[in-house]
């Protein structure tokens, strides 16, 4: 049987204001990205969110992020490289104690929004990053976009990285994704979805816009829970793929 | 031989504001009780204040506060138990992931400013802070002042405690701390700081401004760093209470 | 044709955020408490909520508030009275400024959360929010609950108050409001809301839950729009006092 | 006689923690670019600092940054414009408002760090910030790099707008700071910061390191207090100019 991982982006509210419909996703993904303070999330959400997640048996991330909580960790920013390791090893340590505290333990990192993207790109970024997960933890799974620059510099450094590709959104011919200012960068219909997902799962990599497919392993899917329906584009998709005979496993579970 | 621990708090900058004299003074301590972000300390202070008191040999402990950079603590605040739980957990997990990146480990727990303060007379506050302790690492050492709330809602939840006395601040008959606002309160005078601490040493107990003794365990001396002539007062203090038979020794070997 | 006012707290959504119907509330109330930042909002916000209020005709007030994002304001807090002064002279200078930008100008102040609770209680405080209004700008109308402390110290300062009155909150015979612990404290049923205003203003003053009658002015009704259904309760408690002869009218139209 | 400005930023303590000699510095400089509790500075320093620079006949000014207290306002950040104009336009209101609760108005605007250094570069970033004092108040100085874009962009928005050099930093042959990791770019040298202002002075317009001359209107000098001896560096300058049959004014008084 073959297995696949669906991921979701957790624990973004923030003291009054919710985000996300958490609960509901838990029983859809395996494996949670939790928000570490920075971005989103707060110590008590975190741990309401790390607990919810151990009581679903979903594996536990970290989703460590610019220093932003206004702008949501989605503004591109400079911090020193000193800085920023030393940011996503608190933020790392931060969600590691609450779990330990709920008798839990971290199984992958996922770095959020701008400090994501611009690893993406940027090999140098992308090894503070990978320095700082080493540093915290060498046995911690980095998931990463496939063929981003933060998945290769992960692996260079003997990380364990997942592959990860995005259910709703469209890719460019350099494996990245299409501008959110692009027509059709997002995603919406639930059937195309899930149509985009099987496609890249078939041809065994991205498949483009224009049709171009690259080759890559995908060790996850990345679905979302903040827009409505979107928790029930991730059932169906999750359904669709066990139809189609895939096991929806945790990130630790999903092998080299 | 008898031993004793010298505690000072560090690790007290922000950005780019700098606070006390940390490299001398972690070579007077053996304790070190590190700014986790809240009040004071951004992660790569902590880092670096990590580096040096593992350079230093100096025990790693955590300085949880209420979340307040601005009023560094000090002010008193109400926060609800479940979410001032899990920030002192998000504080302890925080300092605990750098220390574990430079090879470190925590050994104890001081509540800082205000949170302390009121955890000292409130034993359901102190409960709180207990609780997080225990969810987090049942083996860290809560260190907390001699005959307080805290240090006995600690001890009766089976954490090891570690009794605190002041170097510089005068004692009321409740042996409380004196108020800052009463004449006498901070004591700022060397010889007088080394006169308080060897009198409470000899007579096993805290010694009151008006004479009164009370029988307690001491663990540790407090002293401070963050005045002008603070790291000398601390360093005359060290070498006297050498030269008086007295080891120095970190928390972990301060026995019960 | 009598007159009141009916003012609501709006603008507390907070970066990606949201929070509350401003809009469809905008076109039920009179006067608009605009968080400042410190509780909830932020500059981009603020400044919609404003163009938004002058777009309905709505009078513009400032709502500050303890520097508490993550306790959403409602963490009783001891600061200087000097730091608090200066605070909340910082949160009305910043809303004042973005009304600026859009043309408007604040008519009023209304203390948000814990730090109204307390300034209700605690004449000293409720002096240093007064001390605030008055140096920022002495002709600002200060809402407060009728018959609190913070009402009486503001008027004996010689500003203009309004009082204000809650639809939905039931009161103790000190008319203070009933904690929310208590059974009824918070009226879910928006007859029983409508009930309950039109009661107070009948009997010309507060009237608690065991029927007694404290008499006072009441130029304001507060109405909220944070939970489902408020917007339209509140709508209905428009309409039903229109149809009883009084004009709605804002703050600054209410006189003396 | 000739006129010349001499400004500095000020008020860039936080909470606890001290930076700057701002009284001695107020002693010499005839204008204060007071932070916005935005990269430092909190609503009592703010308060504080607005005091003394009164007391000390000192104009006063914005310094507004982007909302980045660990990094000091230092960190590169994209902001969408909508929220950059409003964060503008909020300090600009804050630091207005504790003004005038102290009797005084602002006369000028400076932007901070990072945000000063991509405005003087980036045209729409700077037409971002133009708009921001725009809508605030256009009667406010825009005080910018000479030959900079933020300060073409503000004269052509019909802002009144003052060309700064600095005393102490090294400029290439575009006029711009040669970079700090640059040697020489930073001058630490007292004669030699008065002799490389004396220069510009004398040669109508920024001279480059290499000699280059470019032709400018000069305003106003930025001189540093944040360094041991910064203060005095200043004060001699103040002094050689005064020597030198300079007057020395506040902005306002610098005409066109």
């Amino acid at each position: 049987m073959m297995k696949i991982n669906l991921n979701a982006d957790l624990g973004e509210s923030f003291g009054a204001w919710k985000m996300g419909e958490d609960d509901a996703l838990l029983q859809v993904v395996r494996s949670a990205n939790i928000a570490c303070g920075f971005h989103a999330g707060d110590p008590l959400v975190m741990r309401n969110t790390v607990r919810m997640a151990l009581a679903a048996g979903v594996s536990l991330g970290a989703h460590p992020a610019y220093p932003d909580l206004q702008g949501f960790g989605r503004r591109p920013m400079k911090m020193a490289p000193a800085e920023l390791e030393a940011a996503v090893i608190y933020q790392l340590g931060a969600l590691a104690g609450i779990a330990a505290a709920e008798g839990g333990r971290l199984s992958h990192v996922k770095p959020h929004g701008a400090l994501s993207n611009q690893a993406c790109e940027d090999a140098e970024l992308a090894a503070t990053v990978v320095r700082a997960v080493r540093a915290f933890d060498r046995e911690l799974i980095l998931l990463a976009p496939a063929l981003s620059e933060l998945h290769a510099v992960g692996e260079r450094a003997g990380l364990r990285v997942a592959a990860e590709i995005f259910a709703d959104r469209a890719y460019t011919d350099a494996a990245t994704l299409a501008a959110r200012t692009q027509p059709g960068a997002v995603i919406h219909d639930h059937d195309e979805i899930i149509a985009h997902v099987l496609r890249m799962l078939d041809a065994g990599g991205i498949v483009a816009q224009s049709g171009k497919v690259m080759k890559t392993v995908m060790h996850s899917v990345c679905v979302h829970g903040d827009t409505p329906g979107a928790v029930q584009s991730a059932r169906r998709l999750a359904e669709t793929l066990a139809a189609k005979g895939w096991e929806l496993v945790g990130l630790p579970e999903m092998g080299e």
